[in-house]
């Protein structure tokens, strides 16, 4: 029997290799439905949304067993035609709903046209994050309203979801419900209904409607620092980042650091109001920013999802954050909750949804909480220490059967502040430093140029940023090297001897300072700033090794540095300083930042909603504060260094001899016992 | 074996008359749980809230094959003491929570007592309406945090729930939890929290808490009709209504009646907003008001349940009611509605929740599916009529198996608009007439008095109100006294030869007139006040005969009238005026307020929430203005008398002889043959 006598024709879906035999005449859509191949339709087969194409390759595919043939299908349709002259539809492209079997083919789904295509970000070594969007859109024909049948309209919109798309049990907003018999008429009774997709099927609520054929809504995922606030605008329906932009917390004017934010309000009652009042002025702000950029309406904004640290989160949803500023530290809730925007005066679509993050413990929030979901610790095997460093240092260790978090008080000296010298990283500031083995002369890069300062055209950049300061990778770099190169010793302290040699180590009252820079401002690394540091990284060391105890490992897998200052730093130079316990430093890395990350697979999958909030309940919470091993660890790591493997192996990368100081430690280890030899390097 | 050796005994609640054998030692309460016998308790035990008071007959109480002696349970415990010296336990009661069990007895739980408590207002004829309410207190002991078991406030609170209540599954509002932990530690971690149930389990949401022991909250059913607006305060825990109050719809300003403020949207763009910010603010004044009468904090009203008819229940929610005006009258929606208080702008307290009764169709509204959750037809057999008799009036038909709906275009003539000399029921207006057979002369009386016009003290009270006009009911009566004196002949004309004979009916133009009275202000029945109420009572008839047609009936069992017009008029005149068809005078009632009372069960009865909501779905809408039946029975309705029996019989009752007019027609009918003879009369 020919092919032209046959009933049916076969059909093969590529990338999933999904088959099939189907009646001639048949869509692809829906032959591609009855698989469970994964074609997304915001239209539901009107030839209107054009996000069914589908590409159809030719030729004999032998994995397959099928002569593939364009001409298998039906002749390109008017429809097509119409849909191609509005939108261009790209040459050797069909719409699925629209191309009908006629033969064998062989159907291409490229990854725009799947629902559940990947979105770019990859889940470090662990898997991809697949779109799944809460908020979809749905293109429907709504019956007109019939005196001998009366009903509501906001009952036939749901009728028409019934029946073009198999939706039940939807609610409305209230918002929405009073624009839409307006909507329905201005549309013809053909519109665009977003539904938030509650993860309980009773929660499934319309929570927009647009007349006509709505393509596209937006969403934004939000990382709310002490100091600065970030946002990313993805597009819902394709995962795609359209914008994305910072703003410096505007809360810094009631306190540079948490603490001394919580402070405020104990010391005046009713200051939580507002911070606020100026932390949500500075969302609304910047999103107004992003939207503004990506030229997109405000009201096309149907999603944001936030993520913070404990004091943040509070302050953001109105609560006073009293309560996390002593023992016991008691979060208000550690559950995820769901809002309208609107219930935290947002301003975007009026029934847009927020989500926040649950967060973990009262010092460890639902910032860490997305680092975990955008790292997935809890997905593999490695003992993975990952580490959001801010002004407190939030640490979560473990794998997939076990994971536990805590956080050290680790003051802001990472951050620059409680430096001498010290300030945010901003234009000006020193990010990078090299000393000189031989004459102890520094040479260093500021924030805002590639040229080092002993290059040609620096004098350019003292007029363009001058050299203001030392930011938090700066100091780090500074104090590794000076360590490097036997300024500092083991203890901690500069070492006086060497101003006869030097004249960059000069007196400084009873102690020694380091001199970097006499520009307009002198900038020097003193004593305190050394014993700032120590006690920073001491809290840091302290923190980890608690988890490790605490989990009964004695080595790490793994090292990540999440946020900021984690991407700014040299993770070697922090290894140096001995910030934290062994690892093979090729398995230390910074993960950017990870928060934000976190935030956005939480705006873009509802899966991993359900599944960072199970994450958060099953994690041990391991309070430092009320762990007496935790000041043991602390005192017993203020000195440098820590390492010494990773020490001798940094001495060669950066060429230089072995510092005085440790030349004669070898490959043994500082007083305490506490940590073994590594075997692994 | 002796009482005092058995280890359990026999324990009867009456009036369950539930019984079974328990251990001794084991208190009342348990023992009531167990068996499934309804006590209330919002302290769970602790003798805090004294609601589980139970009472101890003495005596040998055969039906129960027991001897019951108060010295049966534990002496009265500290407890009670203590509970007794600051909320007064009456003598002979025990707080069942802390009385325990030491040999045989009958145990009497009061009403008060109860859970489910019968609500005062019985549904008529059919069955109670039984206490359950959609919020509900529960009083809680809430753990401490504690570092080393780090868990939100608010987590720690679901536990209690759980443990304490078996309650799983609630969320909790934003604005509860920006206040929780302030609360929790005001009360030291005893808490009493307010639970709005959703009938979804998964929407349980905790929507208010206090510090300590809270012991009432309250709710308030209201209907907001196109004229007035009624409020009924109730205590949610106990069912009691508290205050009860009316206002006048300020939308009246906008146009007297439904269709003038559609008009007026129509004109006036955007003028809903107004007449919806109107409505909400005398909702609001409303609210103030039964609250400071009944001197109960706003903060502890916790729901509102509205009714209303289509328009009303539009422009409260903020939806444009345009669609109203016309064909095809399309309802934005025919659901139920779950609100916050906040979404419409009420003053109350801020988590306070909003239940808005379900429309029927495009004009019959929220209200008559009030009037039939109160009035009960789809539980019982007869066909019934329920008449709700405002500008519109609705019309509900049926019984359990079938139940049908339709509104006819009354316009206001019931109301006394449109009348030369009406008015609204207010104080000077006539509200009750009487013709002398002989003479023609009236009498009469006003709001405001019990006086007729012909009795002593009269002159006062024209003092105190005037006689002002002339309102629904009274233009009822008149025309009925007209007609059966025969003033009016039976097609609607005032008979101008009897204006010879009395110098009450005038030469009005071309037509003749009635007057009533000549004070300050004469007061007269013009023809065209005939024939408006003609009008108004033909739609009413049609309607109603519409609705027999399509049951399939030909005579009513039974008729209600509801609303004001309801309980104002003298049925057996709406008989004689033939503004319904027939039924046995006996079974003719007024149910007064039926769609307030309506509003107040679904504020006190979850299940009817349910109920109301299925019962609406089912009822089958009969548009009139589309059938062509409705113009056929209007037109043939206009004429007076339909009612010949109900005529012979009344103008036995009111012992007057027969009008001339119809004196002839005896038992026979007008013409049309559209009605059969009554068999039972």
């Amino acid at each position: 029997m020919s092919d032209e006598e046959k009933n049916d024709a076969l059909i093969v879906f590529t990338p999933s290799g999904k088959r099939g035999r189907f009646d001639i005449g048949t869509p692809i859509l829906s032959a591609a439905r009855s698989l469970g191949v994964d074609i997304d339709s915001v239209c539901g087969g009107r030839a209107i949304c054009g996000r069914c194409q589908v590409i159809v390759p030719e030729g004999e595919f032998a994995k397959h067993g099928i002569v593939s043939r364009a001409d298998h299908l039906n002749e390109f349709t008017s429809v097509e035609d119409r849909y191609s002259s509005k939108r261009n539809l790209k040459s050797g492209r069909r719409l699925s709903c629209q191309a009908r079997i006629q033969g064998d083919v062989v159907i291409e789904v490229p990854p725009e046209s799947q629902v559940h295509k990947q979105v770019v970000r990859k889940r470090a070594d662990v898997r991809d994050i697949a779109l799944d969007p809460v908020t979809r859109l749905y293109y429907i024909e709504v019956d007109e309203p019939d005196m001998h049948h009366p009903s509501g309209d906001l009952e036939r919109v749901y009728k028409a979801l019934h029946d073009q798309w198999e939706i039940e049990q939807v609610y409305t907003d209230l918002r929405t419900l009073q624009t839409l018999q307006k909507v329905l008429r201005q549309g013809e009774w053909k519109v665009t209904v977003a539904i938030y997709h509650g993860h309980i099927r009773s929660r499934d609520r319309i929570i927009s409607v647009w007349p006509g054929f709505q393509d596209k809504v937006y969403g934004v995922a939000m990382d709310i620092g002490s100091t600065t606030i970030a946002a990313h605008l993805w597009e819902l329906g394709s995962g795609k980042n359209v914008a994305s932009a910072g703003l410096m917390n505007p809360q810094i004017r009631f306190g540079e650091d948490l603490m001394s934010r919580v402070s405020y309000v104990m010391m005046n009652p009713g200051g939580d109001v507002d911070m606020t009042a100026a932390v949500r002025e500075a969302i609304n702000a910047l999103i107004g920013q992003v939207t503004a950029e990506a030229m997109i309406d405000l009201n096309d904004v149907l999603e944001v999802v936030f993520v913070g640290n404990p004091i943040m989160h509070h302050l953001l949803l109105g609560i006073d954050p009293t309560e996390l500023g002593g023992a016991p530290f008691a979060l208000a809730t550690n559950s995820s909750k769901t809002l309208w925007a609107s219930e935290i005066d947002l301003h975007m679509h009026p029934d847009a949804r927020v989500y926040v993050l649950p967060c973990i413990a009262g010092h460890v929030g639902a910032d860490a909480a997305a680092v975990v979901l955008s790292e997935g610790p809890h997905l593999q095997d490695d003992n993975w220490l990952i580490v959001d460093v801010g002004t407190n240092a939030e640490l979560i260790l473990g794998n997939k059967d076990r994971l536990l978090a805590c956080s050290s008080p680790t003051g802001p000296a990472f951050e620059g502040a409680q430096i001498s010298c010290g300030q945010r990283a901003a234009p000006g500031a020193i990010e990078r430093l090299r000393i000189d083995p031989e004459t102890l002369e520094p040479r260093f890069k500021v924030i805002g140029s590639d040229l080092w300062s002993d290059e040609d055209g620096f004098d350019e950049v003292i007029e363009r940023t001058g050299v203001t300061g030392i930011c938090g990778s700066g100091i780090i770099e500074a104090l590794a090297e000076m360590f490097l190169k036997g300024i500092i010793t083991r203890d901690g302290a500069i070492d006086g001897s060497m101003a006869a040699t030097s004249p960059r180590i000069q007196e400084d009252g009873r102690t020694f300072s380091y001199l970097i820079w006499e520009g307009e401002q002198e900038i020097r690394v003193t004593q305190n700033d050394v014993r700032q540091i120590q006690l920073a990284k001491g809290a840091l060391y302290a923190g980890a090794a608690l988890l490790m105890e605490h989990l009964g490992i004695t080595t790490l897998d793994r090292i990540t540095l999440a946020g900021a200052f984690g991407s700014h730093i040299d993770v070697k130079y922090a290894m140096v300083l001995g910030m934290l316990p062994d690892c093979e430093l090729a398995k230390v890395s910074s993960a950017g930042n990870a928060a934000g990350s976190g935030a956005s697979i939480a705006l873009l999958n509802s899966k991993a909603r359900r599944e960072i909030e199970k994450v958060v309940k099953e994690i041990e919470k391991i309070e430092t504060a009320v762990e007496p091993k935790f000041q043991e660890h602390f005192v017993g790591a203020m000195g440098f260094p820590h390492a010494t493997d990773p020490y001798e192996k940094l001495a060669q990368e950066v060429q230089l001899p072995k510092p005085k100081a440790t030349a004669q430690s070898g490959g043994g280890r500082d007083g305490g016992g506490r940590r073994r030899r590594r075997d692994r390097v």
